[in-house]
């Protein structure tokens, strides 16, 4: 087998035997295959896409490059969610607690703030105390235990995605949906997960800008799922604004601590049911999926989600009184208002700039190496569709320092688009796959 | 400027700046964009293809990595003629001493043989005594003198495209009209020429297998030329058999001598007629294509395209007489015939299968260090069109050694196909561009 000649049977259109997709894998993870042949492999993916049969086998072969978390010791039907990355998506914190309280067992492996999208991880971290860094043993016995813990992606998970995607990153082969799709689910698969929730972002602050690209990334993942016989769903939801009002750590906390108290926005509180439902459907602790909606709103009404989640951020060493103390978590020492030109309609809020704006002011990082500042953000005082005059707040930058603060109200004020007539109303929740 | 944002705007179908090319070859060529960047973006070209504008600007950059040679000292028009590689094809060894007989002075710049195509220098040293790495200075003042000089094209020639060649070998990413008619013309224009004839191959035996591929890259060479103040012509001439009856390197040297002595094949002598035709034209030696022609065949008729080769070969260090003598050329001590298995018309005569064959008993080289045998090769008895009788000779193969003759004997069976209908005719030169 010459990699040249499947390079050129992949350009050429031809699908690749299993064999030889393995071949390819494993020859890139040892070393044996150069960068140079790997990149140029996948950008005539980019071009001639994947069958089913060879993105199952991609999948498959990253999946067992690494380890496997074992859950079977764990008894339920073990369900986690995942989401594509947007900005202001705090949902984890509100679903986990939810599924977990209706008595799915949810291993919530996420990843840190990278780009304009925030991170899982840095999110938690701003709870004074509490470590992302558990051991599998740990892990495993508070999951036994209350049904809910949070851990970071270990390195040892599909460690060929890994070097494959930091390939991809340099390389201009990011954006194809056989690429995305099996990197996301060797990732996820490897988690000893039984069923998984997905929830695939789509417009200005996504990575995914077009509904028909969202659907096909949706249907990839739910194709691999099905074929390796878990049960996978997935939302296809709007990003083309913030998703609730709060974006930056320690911001979005309190955020998610008040819908858990049932007092957060509504479109946030909408889809992280809907994802619940999802999950506690799928985990078999409902017989159908409304039973299941009804299921997660009373968890949510009775607070038994909010006291789910404090369980588990007592029992990885955070503060749980933070919740609702919020001068216990970080907060910024300065504040600037963004004020609206002129009276009108908020017609759209770019997503990915509110996301940008954050980063620069510390929230986020642009390289893995970067530190971050979990006080600082933004939170938004209008949404889409609302009606403000001139000289009205339109948001909040919270900062610490002020460096590029400048910059950022420059990037927020560009953000925010203001017309003179009402703009159609979004949909949230713009289909279901699988 | 960023190489990733390059790959993925080329990748996008988008049009690259001058300078933007220039940033991507010179900084690939210098070491500091690394392989895997580079054979992602060829991939994408491969895919996206470029613009005249690119290409032409790609051309200029790879020429411009490099010397030129300084042929301004030198009276009268330089022209040069390429072929993209057939197998069998001696033409240059009768195209430059008609052209320069007329007056036209022909710097022949030529390489190695590599695959299953023979190279012109391996093919002149099977002289006794000829030297090819003559210094440029004897190439000059031999062109001066006698309008007439073969020579190995030089490292320093383009060392971009070197570079870039041995990158798209290994990746995947040759087959690219951009990326080969730019690798051609930068070779070319580097040999400070003022016309250049090209005979692009289509068939069985050429790198284009589809004649609207070999146009296309015909159109392409023509068209970088021509925004380049130079003047190019191109034929595309058909390559699904060998040309003449003789493949390997001195049996090619003896059929080129008996065809300037006007006693050749037909249709080698017919396709060398009309390449030295339009080098003589360019070369303004002619007022008309039509007495272009006639000048060509006077030369071939009266012997002093003949008498102005074994100058050449005299001034180079060869022995001319050898010419004469074939016995003074390497010969093979052993041979075998191939005969037809049963009656009918030639149909085919696969030119990829005989090269490979040619090349199995040392005739060529798989890899660039491999040693050449100049004594071996086959000759035709019969071509496409003709009439065979079961056991009549297809073909001779000459060798020194039997390690590999069996199985480039079953080659060599494999490549006539014997059909009950007579074909087709084939005409040789299918079309002409520019």
């Amino acid at each position: 087998m010459r990699t040249v000649d499947l390079i050129q049977r992949k350009r050429d259109g031809e699908e690749l035997a299993p064999e030889e997709i393995d071949y390819l894998i494993q020859g890139y993870t040892a070393g044996d295959i150069p960068d140079y042949q790997m990149s140029s492999f996948l950008m005539a993916t980019f071009f001639s896409g994947m069958t089913d049969r060879e993105v199952s086998r991609l999948t498959e072969c990253m999946l067992s490059s690494g380890d496997r978390v074992d859950l079977s010791g764990i008894e339920g039907v073990k369900v986690d969610k995942h989401s594509t990355g947007g900005v202001g998506d705090k949902t984890s914190f509100i679903v986990a607690p939810l599924a977990a309280a209706a008595g799915v067992v949810v291993p919530m492996m996420s990843g840190r703030a990278l780009g304009h999208t925030g991170g899982t991880l840095d999110k938690l971290e701003s709870i004074p105390g509490f470590r992302t860094n558990i051991t599998p043993d740990e892990f495993r016995n508070q999951l036994a235990e209350i049904g809910l813990a949070f851990i970071g992606q270990s390195d040892q998970l599909a460690p060929a995605d890994r070097k494959l995607y930091a390939l991809r990153d340099v390389t201009g082969t990011v954006e194809s949906i056989p690429l995305i799709s099996s990197s996301i689910m060797s990732k996820k698969l490897a988690e000893g997960i039984d069923a998984l929730v997905l929830d695939v972002k789509v417009g200005s602050g996504a990575f995914m800008k077009k509904q028909v690209d969202a659907r096909r990334l949706a249907q990839a993942m739910v194709g691999i799922g099905r074929r390796m016989d878990k049960k996978v769903q997935a939302l296809i939801t709007d990003m083309n604004q913030p998703l609730g009002y709060a974006i930056g750590n320690a911001l979005e906390i309190m955020e998610a601590s008040q819908t858990l108290q049932n007092a957060g926005p509504a479109d946030l509180t909408k889809l992280s049911l809907e994802l619940a439902a999802r999950m506690i459907f799928l985990g078999k602790k409902a017989a159908s999926l409304d039973e299941a909606r009804r299921t997660a709103e009373k968890h949510l009404v009775d607070g038994s989600a909010y006291r789910k989640f404090k369980q588990a951020v007592q029992a990885q060493g955070g503060n749980p009184q933070a919740l609702d103390k919020f001068e216990l978590l970080p907060n910024a020492t300065g504040m600037r208002e963004i004020t609206s030109p002129r009276g009108g309609y908020v017609a759209a809020i770019d997503a990915e700039d509110i996301g940008v704006a954050s980063n620069m002011i510390g929230a986020g990082r642009d390289k893995k190496e970067d530190a971050i500042d979990p006080a600082v953000g933004i939170i938004l005082e209008v949404k889409a569709g609302e009606k403000v005059d001139a000289g009205s707040v339109l948001c909040r930058i919270y900062y610490t320092k002020e460096d590029r603060v400048d910059e950022a109200a420059e990037m927020v004020e560009d953000a925010f688009r203001i017309s003179a007539q009402k703009p159609d109303e979004r949909e949230l929740i713009l289909e279901v796959v699988g």
